[in-house]
Order: structure tokens, then sequence, then C-alpha cells
């Protein structure tokens, strides 16, 4: 089968973005994205986003981003699955290049955040990625949900506070010369330790932080990237659900849905978890980060801490993770996020990463995750020779 | 190229549903449609929804509807282009059929609008639709929009208020006996002449009522339909987009996304208006059902109302049109719509329509649209001989 080319790729810097409304953003990425891939003639525009109509009072974002850019008349919808939404788009693209329908689609992650004056307002919003009826309306916040899973995971394999630090201590330290990241600080255990509870026992440090940003990528056909030198493959994806509501799992402290979007991705794509040279995971809270590592099939249970705190995921390590500072630094702008992983993958998989970039990778995986482990979708980079 | 296939199809009753969330519509119409195809294997499902974020306090839909009718696990995600949410997600499914990576897709569109119980959300809501910064934040509500382009309408091609009651008078007509339709009594010319006016010169009777509903589709290879006696072929499908406000267009009579989207439809399926049986047109008001007459290619500019006048497009008549009761009287549950529309035809197809059915349709075109002409589908289905 051919796979899906990535051939050009752009994005803004996260930040509160007073002075750009949400379609300034999303023609800022997907302007760069295109100049990236050579201009090629665009068939079909997709747009991840989760809460648009909820905090920005528009929906219909496909053709309020085909305008944006001049390319009305071109055909145009808007994906959503929660904080999987940018992903949820990539897929979309790849589906559309491989039925052959769209030659060439343009992707746009974007989600502008702090239009919203009222936290409560946005912790509302973040919490459709949750069950209503059976989390939200009892009180449950999307926080308090994580918090409960980091509790269970803390418990069953016995981590102390100080366990979940290193993640956020690596993202920081990684974000700090990357120019697009959020939050370009170091931190240290004594600052995470510190560092509010915001959840009991999530701490502020544990989460990642609002802002506005979009992504953007030029998904097309073998033939339609041409000769262009920084053209990706996408080897392989793979998607999953699980329960919405969290209490309705088995085990909380293991994603069964990311776990079988990764088999799926990797079957397509061929290859094993043995494979991956970098790997971007979906650390919106540091207990999630984690166990996105298990699932990968990255290390074993309870043991995510160690491959941490070892160094192995550094930049110069055995298996980089987030060299760009992931959903902690580099920020989370929510229906933006699985578009920027996968961005910056295909930058590294170029080596066009600048600061971040990493020893001649030459396989990547990005997963993105809707509500608290419900929407999985996985996406593997290939290099190509 | 092998078409995909409508193997199944089920729906709710267009009513207002006191007793029934989201997710109970989404399911009754999701297994209503798997049992119509025999219970296929699914590999991913898609929901078209648009407001479920603002109005239900619920985003993550494609989780919630995959664990509603127990097929958490399988990849499920939500598409959204406002009113054209329906035919956006069977588009997906289209794709993934064709993409080969996805051999039998569900499609679920869902719409649970009464939920508010103040009339501002609801138009709120609806107006996201247009365009935030330029249309809505300065008064405009997606009736006003249309208001202005049946005003225009009416200038220009000199039409009386009589002239716009013949659409809604058949619609009504249509609906009396249809079981899932909203709205089932007739009403005179005189009753639509009296209705309230909404937004001058649009009257209550020019409008498409509120309404909770969902339908549900499996899109399938021909392999994955079998033998089934009532598949029925998606001979082509187009899509297109224009300006997101009304008034940066030209020429605001004329919908240039639906006669785009209408072009690529019929080359995709290599035919042409004159080989339609009976059509489906998205009279959210009645302007806008005349403007899909002629962007279909069925009349003349400013001739749609004699048309309809005539009788030719009654169920007996020469080119039957929305023999259900269409947006106006079957209903329109925003996101769902695109969904009933292609269903409706399905059912048309392989003669199982009930008392709708007309005679021996062999080609069926459905058109949805987002926003006041934003965002247009349309796909042609052909009966399997």
């Amino acid at each position: 089968m051919q796979k899906p080319i990535i051939a050009g790729v752009g994005f803004t810097k996260i930040s509160a973005h007073w002075k750009s409304s949400l379609k300034d953003l999303a023609s800022e990425a997907a302007l760069k994205a295109l100049n990236d891939a050579g201009n090629p003639e665009i068939k079909a525009i997709v747009v991840g986003n989760m809460m648009s109509g909820i905090i920005n009072g528009q929906e219909n974002l496909g053709s309020l981003v085909a305008e944006s850019i001049g390319l009305q008349g071109v055909p145009s919808v808007k994906v959503e699955a929660a904080c999987a939404s940018g992903a949820a788009a990539v897929m979309w693209a790849c589906l559309s290049v491989l039925s052959g329908i769209f030659e060439s689609v343009l992707v746009v992650g974007v989600e502008k955040m702090t239009d919203v004056t009222d936290n409560e307002d946005m912790s509302s919003a973040l919490a459709t990625a949750a069950d209503y009826d059976y989390e939200v309306f009892f009180g449950a916040t999307f926080p308090s949900l994580n918090a409960m899973i980091m509790r269970s995971y803390a418990e069953k394999y016995n981590l102390s506070p100080e366990d979940f630090g290193h993640l956020p201590i690596l993202m920081h330290k990684n974000a700090v010369d990357v120019a697009h990241a959020q939050l370009r600080f170091p931190i240290t255990m004594e600052g995470y330790l510190n560092s509010p509870v915001i959840s009991d026992p999530l701490k502020l440090y544990d989460s990642a932080p609002i802002g506005d940003g979009a992504a953007a990528l030029v998904i097309t056909s073998r033939d339609g990237a041409g000769n262009l030198d920084h053209a990706v493959e996408i080897a392989g994806f793979g998607s999953a659900t699980d329960t919405l509501a969290t209490y309705r799992r088995e085990d909380i402290t293991s994603l069964m849905a990311a776990k079988l979007a990764t088999k799926r991705a990797l079957s397509m794509a061929a290859l094993e978890p043995k494979d991956f040279d970098i790997v971007q995971i979906h650390d919106a809270f540091s207990v999630i980060g984690y166990l996105n590592l298990e699932a990968l099939g990255i290390v074993e249970k309870g043991k995510a801490h160690k491959f941490i705190a070892s160094g192995d995921a550094d930049r110069s390590g055995a298996l980089p993770v987030n060299p760009e500072g992931g959903l902690k630094a580099r920020g989370h702008p929510v229906g933006a996020t699985g578009v920027y992983q996968i961005a910056e993958l295909a930058l590294q998989l170029s080596d066009r990463a600048g600061p971040s970039q990493i020893e001649n990778p030459n396989v990547g995986v990005a997963m993105n995750i809707g509500g608290t482990g419900a929407n999985v979708i996985v996406h593997v980079l290939r290099r190509i020779e």
C-alpha cells in the first residue's frame, strides 16, 4: 500500500494570544504549512478542534478556515475527539489520501482557549471530554478524574510524589530553547513538590497549561509530494475507544484504548516498539504520560518513572520523549495538540527540529488522547531514505 | 472504482424526546441500522453532530456512541460541518471504505436540541453556524440571515409571499403519513400566509422546527454487503465551501458551494441532473429549498416555486422532492439531518419507504447544507440492479 506523506509543516507559538483570533491562528499555521510544502493544490481541508462552539461561539470551522486562507470552494470539515481532535483530523487526511478521492489535504489543528474569562467556564468546557451524565453532572472535573487515576496508580505501584516529578521536570528542561513552546523555564524537584495541589494528589506542575495555538500539515500521496527533501511517511495509524466514563473501566491505571491503538498502528506500519527512535506522549497530566509509555510497549507497568529518571528519555538518551517539551511545557491547545505532535515528529525525522533535534531518528510515534483514555489515536512516522 | 454500499438504515422518530438522552437516541438509531445490515463487524464509527458541546455539555461523542452500543474499542470520532454534519459523517465513512482501512463503518447522526430551556440559548447555539466575528457579534441570528436571502431573492425574481408557501405546504402534506416525521399535519396557503413573521419576510411556516432525533447507516464495501437485497450504492459524493459570512458573497441568491458540490458528486457518479428520480433538498427555510433546486440543476433561476406549484415535485410527480416531508415537516435535528436524508433515499431506492414510497426510483440525490450555504455536501445514490 502507498503510504500518506507529510509534505509540509507549520505552527504558531503557543501562548495567550490576546491579539489573535481563532481564525488568525489557524491561518498562520496553515499558510506556513502550505509554503513549506511548496504550495500544492489542496483538494480538501480538515480542522481538528474541540471547543470552539463552547468557547468561541463558532462552529462550521471547516468553512471558516477555508475562507481565511482564500480557499473557499475547497471541501472542508471539522473533526472532534476531545483532546485527540488533532490526531483525528490527521487520520481523516490519511483516509482521504488513501481513498484516492483527495490527493492533497491540509490539516489544521486549532484551539483558542483564552477567550474565556471565567475559570469555571474553561473547566466546564474541558469537562465535555468526560461523561456528562455519569461524571460531570455529579461534580467531577477533568483534573479530578485524572487525580483519581494518579492516586490509584501511585498506590498500586507504590510511587512517591517525587516519582511523578521526573516527567514535568524533563518537559520543562526540553522546552527552554524551543521557540514555539509556552512554558520556557526549568523547574526543580523542590519547585515541583511545592507547587499547589489542584486536585489531590494532582499538582499544578503535573498539569498541562491552558493556551492558544494552531498547527498544520500538508498530507499528500507519494506523487503529490514530488521531490521534497523533507517529506516524511505516515507508515501507520491506529485508533481505539474505551468507556467514556473513567469508573466503568476494569482497571483505571491501564489505558486499554491506548494499547489497542498502538497495536493497530504498529500492525499497519509492520513495525514493533523496539523500532521507535523518538516518542511523543500525551502528558496532559504526569500520570497519563506514564500510562502512555506503558501502553506504547516502551516500559513495564509501574516503571515509567524510572525510565524518565534514568535519562534514557532525554534528547540525548536512548529513546527521547517529547524533545520539544510535551503538553506540559510546549503547551496543550487541546484540539491542536495532536497536530503539533505529528508536526514536531515530521521535523525531527527530516532533521529540521532546530535546538530540539535528536540524532538521526528513523521512526517516531505520537500518541494523542481524548478524555481520560476514552479515545486514542496513534500515528507512526518514518523517515524517507 | 468500487463504490461504497449502504447496507443498513435506522432512525428514531423526530420529536421533543423528553425521556431520551442524546445517547439513548444515538443507540436506538445505531442498533436499528446494525440489525438492518445483518449485524456485520463494524471497524469504525463516525458521529455527525453540531451542538452537543454547547447544548448537552458533551463532546467526545465518538467514545460516547461507541460505548452506548457496546462497541467500545472500535475507532470512533465526531465530524462537524454545522447543519451539514450528517452528510460530513457519511463522507467520512465513504472515504474510509474507499481507503480500504475500515471495511464497514457505522454512521450515526444525532442532535438533542430540546435540552435547552431558554430560546435565546438555542438561537445562540444555532448561530455558531454563521460567522461569529462578522455576523453574530453584531446581532445577526441564523433566521435573520436567511430572511435577508429571502428578501433579496423575492425582489430579484419578483416573488410574492404565496410563491414561498408552495414548498412548506407540500412538505407538510408529505409528512402526514410518515411515522418518524415531527409535524404530521397539513397546512393551507391561508395558514401559511397568516403564520407569524419570525424575521421579516421569513414566516414561522418557512422555518424548520427544533427537534431531537438520530439516524444511522451502515456503509461498507461491495464484499461487506454480501447478498443483502436492500443494499444501495453511493455512486458519488461532492463537497464544497463558500464564505462563512453571507455578506461576503457576490450574489447571496445563488449557492456557489451547492453548485460546486453537485458538479463534483455528479462527476464522480458519471451522471447528470436529468438522471435524478428523487431529490432530498435542505429546506431549513423555504428560500433555501428553492436555491437547492436551482443549484442541483433541476430548475432555472427564479423558477423553483413554479416547479413546486406545478405538482411535478409531488410523490406522484415527475421528480418527487422530499417525499417524507423534508426538514420543514419530517424535522431537522441539525447534525442528524444529512443522515436522515440519505437513509430515506436508501429506503426509497430499495422500495422500503412505506407510505412515502415513490414509483421505482433508480437514482436519488441528497443536498445537505451547513450555514447559509457555507458548507455543502451532496451524495448521489443508485439502486443496485
